[in-house]
């Protein structure tokens, strides 16, 4: 028998979902309508195919990127996809046989990566009003803890951790040399990020994506941020030229046009969410409070398997929850154009 | 202290160059020119604000580029860069403790990624005269290899390995359950391949790159092929969402249109080729016989650090030989407009 590592080799994965492109996507809290056109133009008319016959080259958006935040570039270094960036933290800093804290519901790739460095993976559960206890996660730090992820804000609830409640776990963290994650993937939508404490506390990383609020995750480009030494030892697993080129450019226009960009950005987003929510509470939809661009609604009369069902075939994409929001909606929060077209077919078929 | 991957934590890595797109770019084996203008806009015009918006689909990309090739989807896993996907193939199928045996000189990334999983790296050296010997390969092949590399044809040499060699060195890999790589990056260059070999070997996988002949390096996109069930273990280990969408497009593209774009960039190439070799032969020139799209040339009278220096200097890029191959100068072969400039600077100088 030929050697496969078993670790991998039992891992499952769950096949992501394809063929959306025609229809509306509120399923994976993208934006639909993807980057407003300026900024697309600006970008694309220097693509040529000299262009991309070149090699990706990233110290420039990387150091542009990093001065953004007040930090160095060697605090920073980019991946193609946040995804990949969280696999990069667990690979060279998780330790095998120690534990990885997550918090359950929320991103699955982290449990993925953990065993496959052969951690112990502790699912940390929400109160039964989906208010989550930040007690929960400081209690469970012990000797054996080698990792904590703190998603902030959580997907798919929306909680949030205050600053107080993360300076707590990385403190209690550091005493025992664990890693604390941040994953700001929605930082946009909450605005309140933890990327000045990577200054402070050697034992953080902050991750950030440009497939949420910044609109590109066809082009996959994640960021992770951390002491410099961290990122030196992520850098030495990272394989040469990952990221592409066009992503590169984007993440530089996206730096040099960030103020314009973000406030259009949240502009539509705000309105969106504004109509959203208050169509919801008008029309006595229970939902779970969130900071991030989706909410999860609970259904009035039809199951969520039925909603999901008919939005599918009215063209639009929801999810159905799980893990502990069984019978709930989850819904991205987009342009209101978007969720006019939903609330008007809910109202219709929820009865 | 914190818990870092000791493995990791002490690689060494070489930086890549970076500045390069203001010269004419003949050291890393790209196409300067990139793809012809016909297949780069019947791509482009599809991209939007709202393509960029949707997570990539790999699926039909996939099916195509098996189909082309005669396999099945299953037998096929797209990369973000063939350098992505050999380190996928060392982190799954690579035993620790076990050893990898590569040629020297030959693609670096080989050993990084060896030595990142605990194999022990062997290193097999060329005749005095850069010919090698299969037997080199075979007579190393013994109870604790775990992975044979042969690139095909090799970098920065160019040889090749018969397919009879291939099949010799499968075989005997098989009897101690080793693994092959087949790294077919330089394949369009030679035109002769070892696909067909994962039908009947499941030790076998091979690598192809859309980077070299396919002219999309900016745009990070390899291929891996095996066995279904290989590549259900790659699979299980890769991220979802690696290789970006623009990229897919590409594929896409490139097998619809196989036979024109392929005529065109093989013609230019060759063209390219066919004057540089005769053009250094008839300035007496010792060289490598080459079948990838490079070529190493001895200097007569500089040394090969003062002739890269000057081309620099006259806006050309070559690489300094090394590891073996220190005095002799590495050219990518390109267009002839480019191999002209070339040529007409080297005899200008080397005296």
């Amino acid at each position: 028998m030929m050697y496969v590592n078993e670790k991998i080799k039992n891992t499952i994965r769950v096949p992501q979902p394809e063929g959306r492109g025609a229809y509306i996507r509120l399923d994976q809290n993208e934006n639909p309508d993807g980057l407003p056109k300026w900024l697309f133009d600006s970008v694309m008319e220097k693509v040529t195919p000299e262009f991309l016959s070149i090699y990706p080259e990233e110290t420039l958006p990387t150091t542009k990127y990093a001065e953004m935040l007040g930090l160095k570039k060697e605090n920073v270094t980019l991946t193609d996809g946040s995804t990949v960036g969280m696999g990069y933290v667990i690979k060279v800093f998780g330790e095998p046989h120690k534990d990885i804290l997550c918090v359950t519901p929320s991103f699955a790739m982290y449990e993925v990566y953990a065993k496959m460095v052969g951690m112990n993976v502790k699912q940390l559960k929400y109160e039964d009003d989906f208010s989550y206890k930040i007690e929960n996660t400081l209690d469970s730090i012990n000797e054996n803890t080698g990792i904590v992820v703190l998603v902030n804000p959580n997907m798919p609830v929306g909680n949030v951790y205050s600053r107080e409640e993360i300076i707590s776990i990385i403190e209690k963290a550091r005493q025992i040399n664990a890693v604390v994650i941040i994953d700001e993937a929605y930082y946009y939508f909450y605005n309140r990020t933890s990327v000045d404490l990577i200054k402070e506390y050697d034992n953080v990383f902050v991750l950030r994506t440009f497939s949420k609020m910044l609109s590109i995750p066809a082009l996959r480009l994640g960021v992770i941020m951390s002491s410099s030494e961290n990122i030196r030892c992520i850098n030495n697993y990272k394989p040469h030229y990952t990221v592409n080129s066009i992503a590169l450019l984007f993440a530089e226009a996206i730096v040099d046009n960030h103020d314009r960009l973000l406030f259009e950005l949240k502009e539509q987003y705000l309105e969106g969410k504004k109509y959203i929510m208050d169509a919801l509470a008008e029309n006595g939809y229970e939902t779970l409070p969130s900071e991030g661009c989706y909410v999860c609604i609970k259904p009035r009369y039809k199951t969520s398997r039925e909603i999901t069902d008919i939005l599918k075939e009215n063209n639009i994409l929801i999810l159905c929850g799980k893990d502990g929001l069984t019978g709930w909606l989850r819904l991205t929060i987009a342009h209101k154009k978007y969720m006019e077209i939903f609330m008007e077919i809910l109202i219709r078929i929820d009865k």
